[in-house]
């Protein structure tokens, strides 16, 4: 039987797949893949944003090599990061 | 409704604390707690693993702060790189 945290990290990759195939580099989001991505699986996070240009500065901060594509690892440390934020979201709500 | 991606975060984050609230502090994983996740969780890593000083070598590795404890940053870190090496495992499969 696949574990809670097997599921969740199955689920990372299939995200990722599910975007980064769709043209160019399989195995790597182009610019339209990672908005496609934000906004189908994170529009509620990207709608608060009231910023136009959040998806240009996401692919600039995650494109560590600047390749102008984010690749699996990259979008690993995105993922992170707002998990990260979501649970000291989480735990000071728990503590009030 | 809940995104796939958003579904694997919210995972990530019950995972944790389904195993840091069983002693000490609530936010944070013990020794005796990291050991239960991961053999709750990720069995069959370990179980491929014949050393017997997996676990605290793990905590060794994770634990930054050397507080003895692994918060939710760096249990996240643990994820990513073993989610990582899991999609590069995939990666090579699918170009073969």
């Amino acid at each position: 039987m696949v574990s809670k945290l097997e599921n969740a990290m199955e689920g990372l990759i299939e995200v990722f797949h599910t975007y980064s195939s769709k043209e160019g580099d399989k195995y790597k989001l182009s610019k339209a893949e990672l908005k496609s991505l934000l906004q189908g699986e994170l529009g509620d996070f990207l709608s608060a944003s009231k910023d136009p240009m959040v998806v240009e500065k996401i692919m600039s901060d995650l494109d560590e090599n600047r390749d102008g594509e984010v690749d699996f690892q990259e979008f690993v440390v995105l993922v992170a990061a707002l998990t990260v934020a979501c649970n000291e979201f989480f735990v000071e709500s728990m503590k009030n």
